[in-house]
């Protein structure tokens, strides 16, 4: 039996480091794979088809949606954002983590229809530093930095419905702490199924 | 703030060699210490006084009840089995992992008042492997052997309440997995309460 890869839900403050640690992980280990979004909204200038999201209509959004094409979906500021279900599966049969990077109503929409699904919350160590990460950019005005603050706040009631949280303090430390929490969560029951119902089936003779 | 000690559960088959790894697990780390049950049968030969268990009359052990003084206990074969509260809280605050080895009634109780507690069953790879290892010990009746094999069977029906399950294959790599799993389940949400409440209080400023 082909060890079956683990579908991998990556949120956390905005400027907590997801997108460094997830870049790092794909780097570092082979059996890493990043699902690519689809989404409704207007490419802006940067994005790249197939790198930052699939860009579509409304009209081949909703038709997608139809299909049962998405793992999950929401909008946002009258747009659509979603996971395409094909290239998850794809690589999770082939045996590669495939890691989603969404924020937290996509990460429980996620759980409630993939209960063996991981959620993983990146957090700097304290807001302080949070703080610290955001000005440090020196790309954004005062009112965005608030507003991301504002909403770290909002996040903060979430955290406790991940699997794990993981303080990123230390880029290489915590790319190898997440490949931990991946290979240790094989063992839990919800992603060991197969070998619970043969054990069980196994013992049944001696009922 | 001094990391605290976690309170680890083992429960397994008959069989699955749980003593085997508890005790290499206090061997080879420093962090662990093993909690000594309570109970009120009578010493066997070889039984000796605060190794194998705390030997007391069912008086005594009934006054340890009414004292609040045990963290979880049941009855079986009209003798009192316990797990004492003051030897678990104080190397809890030391830093040290204790280790109940207990079965699956206890564990629940365990889990249900502590529920930062970690429970891990131990198993052989196989049903078959199970009755090898059994048979192996050369010491029991066939009758003794079915019973234990009945039990598992029972046992098995319990594996998905238990928060990770390692499989016993090679001891040394099921003691560096137990370790591994105390490790990353630290950054469990239920085990990061205080960093979360901490992180909550700091980020309130910015609502």
């Amino acid at each position: 039996m082909a060890k079956k890869g683990i579908l991998l839900v990556i949120s956390g403050f905005s400027g907590a480091g997801k997108g460094t640690i997830v870049n790092r992980l794909i780097e570092k280990y082979d059996e890493y794979a990043l699902s690519i979004s689809m989404t409704s909204r207007a490419p802006r200038p940067g994005d790249v088809e197939g790198v930052n999201y699939f860009f579509v209509s409304r009209e081949e959004f909703e038709k997608t949606i139809a299909e049962n094409g998405l793992l999950e979906y929401a909008q946002y500021c009258g747009n659509y954002y979603g996971t395409p279900r094909a290239f998850v599966e794809k690589k999770l049969s082939e045996g590669r983590n495939v890691i989603l990077e969404i924020e937290i109503q996509g990460a429980t929409n996620i759980k409630k229809a993939f209960p063996e699904s991981l959620l993983i919350f990146v957090t700097p160590p304290s807001a302080e530093e949070l703080e610290r990460r955001l000005r440090s950019r020196g790309t954004e005005t005062e009112e965005a930095i608030r507003g991301r603050l504002a909403r770290a706040h909002e996040e903060s009631v979430g955290m406790d419905t991940y699997d794990f949280i993981v303080i990123n303090d230390d880029l290489e430390k915590c790319v190898d702490e997440v490949h931990g929490i991946i290979e240790t969560s094989r063992k839990q029951p919800v992603r060991m199924q197969d070998f619970i119902e043969d054990m069980k089936k196994q013992l049944d003779v001696y009922r």
